[in-house]
């Protein structure tokens, strides 16, 4: 069975439903767009399983997610949306992009918490972009902007405690929100949140639990994943 | 007489009221952060004249602005700020860097304007914030922010319906603004408005009157600006 779409880290395909998706987990890691590539066993079950534990917790908080129901080891049953064209990124420390773009040393934690937009489009390198932009690239209207801020504001906050509660903490992340098929006014939360898409550094001894393993070639990639999962499985 | 301070299109000097500055507008072009640098006769005289028809015409719309008075043809008194760190744009139509970033023709014109803000620091090379980020860096608080958003769009009312009896199309600006020493909790316009700092397209030809003929080299530069003060003193 061919799927019917291929990303970095995930292929979907159809179902019976019309309106649902098989999403499967790959086993692949990407960086820097794509330049830097590499495959690590168990990485697509890792972040499966990781992704299930926190969408089933999210929902339990009322934030709507596409989730649907667990498959297997590697996939996930979703909700067919359409994925909105913006990188949702939340910060609580600063660390990565940000400590580039604006000089400061990472680890440096913010008074409230930064939101800001990214244009997808790999030919323009995901450009930073603003509500103006937004709008005026049809990626979504102000009215949505304000929901989607307003949402990430508040799964950032339920992220924090729960990641907090294993010892981890939550430096930022990253999400993206699609509209529904059934139903394109509603906007849920899609894609994953994992150590792909999240900073997690131990609380204790602040040991990147992250791709920045992978990113910065740190070693023991694999072996923080599967950390991470054990520790929220407790 | 040294100046207090030297950018790279003014120079600052003291006066005999410590909280009014002499501002001399000179006659340096440059462009791509300084890497681009010529002189061009008449260019300070120009810019000058262009800012101070602008800036009073903006004050009997009620815009608070930096300047005081007339003083020749090179230099204006000007209340004494502390500049934000801010570049406040407003764009009309797609330009620019906004083109390059996210691959939209020049000339396209938005449904409404976008008002975006960088971070002035030449050795980040003034990177593209948000409201967030401009919190943040202490730029500014978020009350600030909403009141300089407010204040550009109102400008770029009052400049579009201005230009546009001059026969010019405000394509979009730039602008700074600074606390008043006197009182560091109002924040005025400064720095200039000039064809150094807005793109202004010809209404019928198209024809760009403004810095973008220094930048891409199209010649014909400083014949340009003495168009647009002769347009605008009519």
């Amino acid at each position: 069975m061919e799927p019917i779409y291929e990303g970095k880290a995930k292929r979907l395909y159809t179902t019976d439903d019309p309106n649902v998706l098989r999403m499967e987990y790959k086993d692949s890691a990407t960086a820097f767009n794509g330049e830097k590539k590499e495959d690590f066993e168990n990485k697509g079950r890792f972040n499966k399983a990781i992704t299930l534990i926190i969408y089933r917790m999210l929902e339990e908080k009322g934030v709507k997610t596409h989730l649907v129901q667990d498959v297997d080891d590697i996939n996930l049953l979703v909700n067919k949306v359409s994925i909105m064209p913006l990188e949702v990124i939340v910060r609580n420390v600063a660390a990565g992009s940000f400590s580039k773009r604006m000089g400061v040393t990472e680890g440096t934690a913010f008074k409230k918490p930064i939101v800001e937009f990214s244009y997808k489009d790999d030919a323009l390198g995901d450009p930073f972009i603003n509500d103006d932009y937004a709008r005026e690239m049809g990626a979504a209207t102000e009215e949505e902007m304000a929901y989607i801020k307003q949402q990430v504001l508040t799964i950032n906050e339920v992220l924090k405690e729960f990641f907090l509660k294993a010892k981890l903490r939550l430096i930022d992340f990253k999400v993206e929100f699609g509209r529904l098929s059934t139903d394109p006014s509603q906007i849920v939360l899609a894609d994953e949140i994992s150590p792909d898409t999240c900073r997690l550094w131990d609380v204790e001894t602040g040991k990147k639990m992250d791709k920045d393993r992978f990113r910065r070639g740190l070693g023991g990639f694999m072996e923080a994943y599967a950390e991470v999962l054990e520790r929220l499985s407790k």
